[in-house]
């Protein structure tokens, strides 16, 4: 299978602001902010391939996200964002064949991982943060193109006789959308289905009056209105919000990691790689200093505060590994500090979830442990004395695939539970770490939530809040026999397994753009018929037609 | 990679009768059936592996597939079904991995459908038809045989200090149970997911009391109580049944299908093959004589009455489609009759759904319309003058992918629904498939349903209720392109495709087996790490030991 490497950048940082994007203008105007593409054919993460036409790698993905996360925390006074293009007549081309092309297949799984998140982020400012999106399509949009539109609230295409949107993966590429297109047209926009079949095989996509017929954009205007209505909607999607009037924001400044070649650390989140093991120890330190307990004094200490400040660096973190370490298996988690420390910053945010700052920390908070799921690692949590799995931080453990507890009864180890895991960071599927864990007894979640005392070994083990709790005698070989015996599994099998015992109880069109739609994606990733050397997507922008083996599976 | 095809056989027939079983025992006593496996190590469909310990292959499933049917069909005495071995402190070692290793992809993927919708078989027969599966664990439970077991509503596990139920899938040979195993742990069974997780990397499994703590199995007994507590159990399941007490049932005769090479005709359904074009033509012919209109009547018809014979024929030609005919991706979906003859039908099912041959025909019909929805073929119906897309008959049009309905105002042509479009015959997503068509405009639903006249092309069209309706001066072009076209994709992501579209809406444990489950099963099946030259499944039973790429993706 050609599965070069050689467009495959070597390590890569998500940390960026507006002063040093290429591709994308982030423009304010009272209300309504404006995110305009307008890629740098040039300015790709690899010299292998060209951005032409709004196409987009990671780089690209990575400046929106950064906007994305800008608008949110540093511009309450946006109320509704326009997506749109600078460039003539092209809203965007799509995910950039050539660097598909040549990415290996895991640069690809998690590229399409990124997207996919920051396409759902777009979804949860909806939802949560009274920012309504508007994708208007000044021209072509295919493909992630496309995908990313069916991310807004709603789609306005200008009918000029020539723009379209369209999803051509499958008939130009043998691939399929890689980014929720299929999922968001029949679950997001309902369109029905056998229309779906058809648009998802005509390369050329669909234009004008069809196109909202078909329910895939909402409206269509001619080139002399499309301004004009596209201001207007974004003014009226601005009225339906609920945040403040004005600013001021909070301004999201560099994370200034600090790395080696074995280690990551930031202030409140560190890194450290054992690479013969293959095994990374990640911790997160439970605040030092007194936080803020007023709105006030939040809004002051900025990025600063502690939620804030530690998960960013755990997403910040977590992006790295999947990108940079993708040889390091399984993540030892460890908390550090006091935990009455967390509670406290916990019932800070607890009272505060009114105030539109605390109401985005939280959201960032739930968004990291959704990206903690979604991670292809194997999650262990070691819970020792000096740790502080309390509340918000406790959904690490809750997170991790296990947990091991230390019971010994002369070094005080508890975890404790907050208001936090009562409903504030729910999963992808829609429940709460806790009402997964407890879908057999579902009672169990009020009752452990309504227990006011810290938690030692025994009890949390009796309240199955933890997996194991060896002794001090055990805890050594038991703790190191189980990371031993992960790492030497089957990588493929352990994601399968994770992927599948993750998210048990409803799926949500969340859960099924990762689950359903991802995995049969990955499969055909790997298929000849896509990859081979007379696959569609080796062929694609060559002379040579595709050969298909047409035998169906 | 190492994907010989010498142990995958050539044509597969699925027509067998307890009579001709190998490995299964089928027994009753009264009240309780007793289905016990027995497998036959030297009787597995090709020679080049032995189905030692009770491990399967395609054939044994066959059987029990059928020995479920004629539980249902001819027995309705039955009220619960104790599945257990004849082997000694042997259930079931799970699929034959010998034969797995030896099959192409494509068969593993259609192996592991088949043995998926066997096990929802239970299930539906469980929720619908009054009876209860009993699992009775007499040994060793191991992969496949422990979803066999998962499958049922309980589970009993001797206790001997041996006997263990596992899935050693991952930690042994580097893929996933295939058969829904993970995810009827966490979502059928609830079991903790940390607990889950230590389950899948446990080869040897768990026993005894722990297994009764984690929820993987319902109750333990030693040796000594084992039969008498199974056989108290099966009674008490059997109370709680609304079957008949007592027979007649109805006998399921040989299908008779006549095979060509380019054909298989049955006595209402034909399928055609145009090898060239790749493309088969799947005709349902509607009674020609008069049918039944009361229970006494049907069940004096027996097999004969036409759902009954009908569908079980389709069955058939849809499971010898995707085992014996890959190459063939497109099907054309035709039906021939009086549609007035297909509607009586309907009325007469409508009017006696308590009768217990009734429900199981109703249940089998929609059993057989989900297998068409699973089938990774492209189906496009033609409705044309004299066709018969009426009541149940347009579940077929609404199962394809797209529908195509000849507007030639010279030659009448409709369509027509019933009642049983409107509950009866759901897709695994729990919805109709007029809910699941309409999801955008729910209020269509009772609109459509509500129309007592036929639909002309035109009506049909403006109802929503097929995709195109070209006129007579198209339609020759038209069908002919879209039908081209089709053939022109990649298999693979045509596959992909119609797994996404075909089921918007909610996400049950049916879909997530097929979706998430089978998609990640599907990727890992094809992935050096287990079948390459050092992978996993290729190691196992040989002296070498796997060798991984460790790379997480």
């Amino acid at each position: 299978m050609a599965t070069a490497t050689n467009t495959t950048p070597d390590r890569i940082t998500f940390d960026t602001s507006p002063d040093r994007y290429h591709h994308w203008k982030l423009a304010f105007d009272g209300p309504v902010a404006t995110l305009s593409m307008d890629v740098q054919e040039d300015a790709g993460l690899s010299p292998d391939y060209k951005l032409k036409l709004n196409s987009y790698d990671l780089g690209v993905d990575i400046e929106l996200a950064d906007a994305l996360q800008r608008i949110r925390f540093e511009h309450p006074e946006v109320h509704s964002v326009v997506i749109t293009s600078l460039k003539e007549r092209i809203f965007c081309a799509g995910a950039n064949i050539f660097m598909l092309r040549g990415s290996t297949h895991a640069w690809k799984v998690n590229f399409c991982k990124f997207t996919n998140e920051t396409r759902l982020a777009i979804e949860d400012a909806s939802e949560n943060s009274g920012i309504k999106f508007l994708a208007a399509l000044n021209g072509i949009c295919a493909g992630g193109g496309y995908e990313l539109a069916l991310a807004c609230d709603e789609i306005i295409l200008v009918d000029d006789g020539n723009s379209a949107v369209s999803l051509p993966e499958t008939p130009l590429l043998g691939v399929l959308p890689g980014t929720g297109g299929l999922t968001r047209v029949v679950d997001k926009r309902k369109v029905r289905r056998d229309l779906a079949d058809v648009f998802g095989t005509i390369a050329e996509g669909v234009r004008g009056r069809r196109a909202v017929e078909w329910r895939l954009v909402d409206a269509v205007y001619p080139t002399s209105q499309f301004k004009e209505r596209v201001a207007r909607r974004a003014q009226e999607l601005a009225q339906m919000s609920d945040r403040p009037a004005s600013g001021p924001g909070i301004t999201l400044g560099p994370l200034n990691a600090k790395t080696s070649d074995d280690a990551i650390h930031y202030s409140a989140v560190s890194l450290e790689i054992d690479r013969e093991r293959r095994v990374a120890t990640l911790t997160v330190r439970a605040p030092e200093a007194d936080q803020p307990t007023t709105p006030e004094a939040i809004v002051a200490a900025g990025d600063q505060y502690w939620p804030l400040r530690a998960f960013r660096e755990l997403d910040d973190v977590l992006l790295r590994l999947r990108i940079n370490e993708p040889l390091i298996g399984t993540v030892v988690v460890k908390t550090v500090g006091e935990p009455a420390a967390v509670l406290a910053v916990d019932e800070t945010l607890l009272a505060n979830t009114d105030h539109w700052l605390v109401r985005e920390i939280i959201h960032f908070v739930k968004r990291t442990l959704k990206r903690m799921d979604l991670t292809s690692r194997s999650f262990f949590a070691m819970i020792e004395p000096g740790s502080c799995f309390a509340g918000s931080l406790f959904e690490l453990a809750l997170a991790a695939d296990r947990s091991y507890m230390l019971d010994d009864p002369d070094q005080p180890n508890t975890i404790a539970l907050s208001g936090m895991n009562g409903g504030l960071l729910p999963m992808s599927n829609g429940l709460t770490r806790l009402q997964t864990r407890f879908l057999g007894t579902p009672e169990r979640v009020d009752e452990v939530l309504g227990e006011q005392e810290p938690f030692d070994a025994q009890a949390a083990m009796d309240a199955g809040l933890v997996s194991f709790a060896p002794d001090e005698l055990d805890w050594d070989d038991e703790v190191r026999l189980a990371v031993e015996g992960r790492a030497a599994f089957s990588p493929d099998a352990l994601t399968g397994m994770e992927a599948n015992l993750r998210f048990a109880g409803p799926e949500t069109m969340e859960t099924k753009i990762f689950g359903r739609l991802t995995a049969w994606q990955n499969w055909i990733f790997i298929r000849p018929n896509a990859v081979g050397e007379q696959g569609a997507l080796t062929a694609y922008g060559t002379q040579k037609r595709p050969e298909f083996d047409y035998n169906r599976t």
